[in-house]
């Protein structure tokens, strides 16, 4: 009998990475990519966009077999770096000891694993083919070429890996009972810039996540290995200050000066990027089914574009493919029982991130402006560091606890948000917060929650 | 200066009415509708489509001065009538007096608003036109006509009034920042009928809704003036039992046998139609925003398309062509400020119906179920009429009071709910219900919520 046969529709990574795990269970796997090949033509028009991979995404490469190597190319960020608007800095740490999230190029982890894919001989990827349709009985799907006819490709199964705008989902639209959601966020953003020092250093320090926060607005920076940082404004599209208020140079200028004065001596030409660039949108996609007639399913941001706040969109792509790549040998290729199991297993995942990565904009954006919330947290984290089973602060299990879904997650989080408001609305807790009182009293509400035997 | 010109998309009941209403403002209104037209035609084959139309629907027709000639073909349904399993009856007003739910049939509406919209002058309707196109920026439309070539239709503005499957809405979905969510219900449903009495009277009690609540499904039944019930089966999609799961006749009957013993008398052929007939799906649809460019609006189910669990799809569709009648008149025809606020005045509203109805299916499909239930639909009954200003229940808020918008009544439903989970926690509320203490209780709670100065 010879091989079974998958179309992957998207060739970004988790396409790749998707491609690389169904190879390596045996099946013959054709990518076809809507853009030219990266690694050939620089796509990126000099655009370093760059992602955060944390626990979860690294855990699911590994369980894919592949190698540490992507790590090689990824910057530690141990922390945030918060900028105050008198220029003040503050260092919270992400969890403890060396928990960091990594700095990594989007195009370079996706290229890696173009180059991992080419070396199994099971799998032919084809750039600069746009999907036109999709049968979804069947799995055939029609591509076009820039130069050339249309391409019919007949396969057992195929998947939809055509990140947020997926065209794969939106012809699902037609198909009945397919429940779907698009919605935008207030916020929209643009791209900015710091270069590096002229000896190639960094600017700012490196290994950190660096952060301006402003409430309704914020801006942050990630660090490049070239001693650069990409940095994202996220600023609401109307109302005030907005990208739609802001059309004027001296208002502009004003804005950046008012907001951002320490800033102002790294970005690189900032008022004249923000007046030259559209501003970008933010959404979130939720639909279900997942997968269609066990022939079709959707995977990565195209079941479920999520917002950057939580830095986890890439890292829930590739738990998708973990997930998969479990089920496919725990039901030995049975795809009657893999689709429906690989649902069922990540839809109430993906909701759940969609969920925490929408709060965590406020989160960010007003780190440093609320005492008694950074106050909250560190009560948490001593908490955490004595009882560590009964407590382990939502962005650690979030970001270094892959053992724990994001349901999961999101479920005690909300637990322990209930919690901490009741020691929160403890008299004079800003005087006693390092009382024994205070972590006797959050002892006895964790233990008769989480304690064993509940 | 020549009138303005508003496009009408679709000619159902609310596209009709809002024909109506902007031609009394002066507006020149071309009606465009997919569908031949009912008068001449008959399209419904047989079937008689009735809802409900309550004080809400009337007021607004009455707004826009529509005189009260439709209800002489409404039949008043002053209560619910609950056939138990066994076949036991149970009455329960929908309110107090002569509060009543109107059943309409839905074509003998439209037929009577496109008659209304034959006298005015100003309104050309069109039949027979499926919208292909629409410019967003220009408002204007493409019409596809069986005979003869596609028709280019300019005008100043354009309504898309064109239902649950909205064209227009549809082709909203590629603007910018446009949210939508599509969101299908675990019911779907068939229509089946009972037909009169040889005498053309009635088999059931005319003047009530019955309801056969099964928990996780029901049938219902709502009268027609020619003596016979249109009747409705909501069920689950997939599960057990459900449309998937029952697919052979022995197991059909002994559904229909089990569950609806006594309307089996009644009901015509219903193991056959069930048999026959493909069930509808049941969704829901929210977007926003509900205006593009100060140019174009969505209204009615276009706009917010809900399942009909409360009754109120049309009322709330002719709340929105009241609300706009009026908003033309205080902005004077500025169709800048127009828009706005007819879309925040709305969205709110059809949001909040949305939510209401989605949960209504519980309480309709459990009516009978739960004796604690109906033993608070009882207190708060008792309440309401001794302190009428502290309390109207959530179902009369909804359905007899338009002056109350939808998203108050969600609102105060919502505290109510709260309130009436303290009084039925109380112990032996079911032998104390009626003692003087729990209404006490209820009253100290109720005016520290809703009391003056509150």
């Amino acid at each position: 009998m010879s091989a079974k046969t998958i179309t992957v529709v998207g060739g970004g990574p988790v396409g790749a990475l998707l491609a690389i795990s169904l190879a390596r269970h045996g099946y013959e796997v054709g990518v076809y990519e809507g853009r030219p090949d990266s690694r050939q033509t620089d796509i990126y028009q000099g655009r370093s966009i760059n992602i955060a991979l944390s626990d979860r995404g690294w855990t699911s490469l590994a369980k894919i077999g592949i190698s540490d190597k992507a790590r090689e190319q990824a910057i530690p960020m141990y922390r945030r770096a918060i900028h105050a608007v008198d220029g003040e800095l503050t260092s919270l740490p992400y969890g403890v000891d060396d928990d960091a999230i990594w700095s990594v190029s989007r195009s370079g982890i996706n290229e890696h694993l173009l180059d991992v894919a080419d070396t199994e001989p099971s799998i032919t990827t084809h750039f600069e083919h746009r999907l036109v349709d999709i049968d979804f009985n069947t799995a055939t799907t029609t591509f076009r070429h820039p130069s050339g006819p249309e391409t019919v490709v007949e396969a057992d199964y195929a998947f939809g890996a055509d990140g947020a705008s997926s065209k794969v989902r939106r012809l699902a639209h037609n198909l009945p009972r397919f429940s779907y959601s698009q919605t935008y966020m207030p916020q929209s953003y643009i791209e900015l810039n710091i270069p590096a020092n002229a000896d190639g250093s960094h600017k700012l320090e490196k290994n950190a996540l660096h952060i301006w926060p402003r409430k309704h607005f914020m801006l942050i920076a990630l660090p490049n290995t070239d001693g650069t940082f990409t940095c994202t404004l996220f600023l609401d599209y109307e109302g005030e200050p907005s990208f739609a208020s802001l059309q004027e140079r001296t208002d502009v200028e004003a804005f950046f000066e008012t907001s951002f004065p320490d800033a102002m001596d790294y970005l690189e030409h900032p008022v004249e990027v923000f007046l030259e660039k559209t501003a970008s949108p933010l959404f979130l996609v939720q639909v279900f089914p997942w997968s269609f007639n066990r022939k079709v399913a959707l995977i990565g941001d195209a079941a479920h574009a999520i917002v950057p706040f939580y830095g986890q969109g890439m890292n829930c792509g590739f738990e998708d493919c973990a997930e998969l790549h479990s089920l496919i040998a725990e039901y030995d290729h049975d795809w009657d029982r893999i689709f429906p199991a690989y649902e069922s297993a990540r839809k109430p995942n993906g909701d759940a991130i969609a969920e925490l990565s929408k709060r965590n904009f406020v989160e960010m954006s007003d780190l440093s402006g609320d005492s008694m919330f950074q106050l909250r947290k560190m009560i948490e984290a001593k908490f955490s560091q004595r009882f560590p089973a009964l407590w382990t602060p939502l962005y650690s299990m979030v970001t270094f606890s892959p053992e724990v879904p994001y349901s999961e997650a999101l479920r005690v989080g909300d637990e322990q948000n209930t919690i901490m408001e009741k020691i929160m609305a403890i008299p004079d807790i800003e005087k006693d917060w390092d009382e024994q009182y205070v972590m006797d009293r959050l002892h006895d509400l964790a233990e008769a929650i989480f304690g064993e035997g509940q």
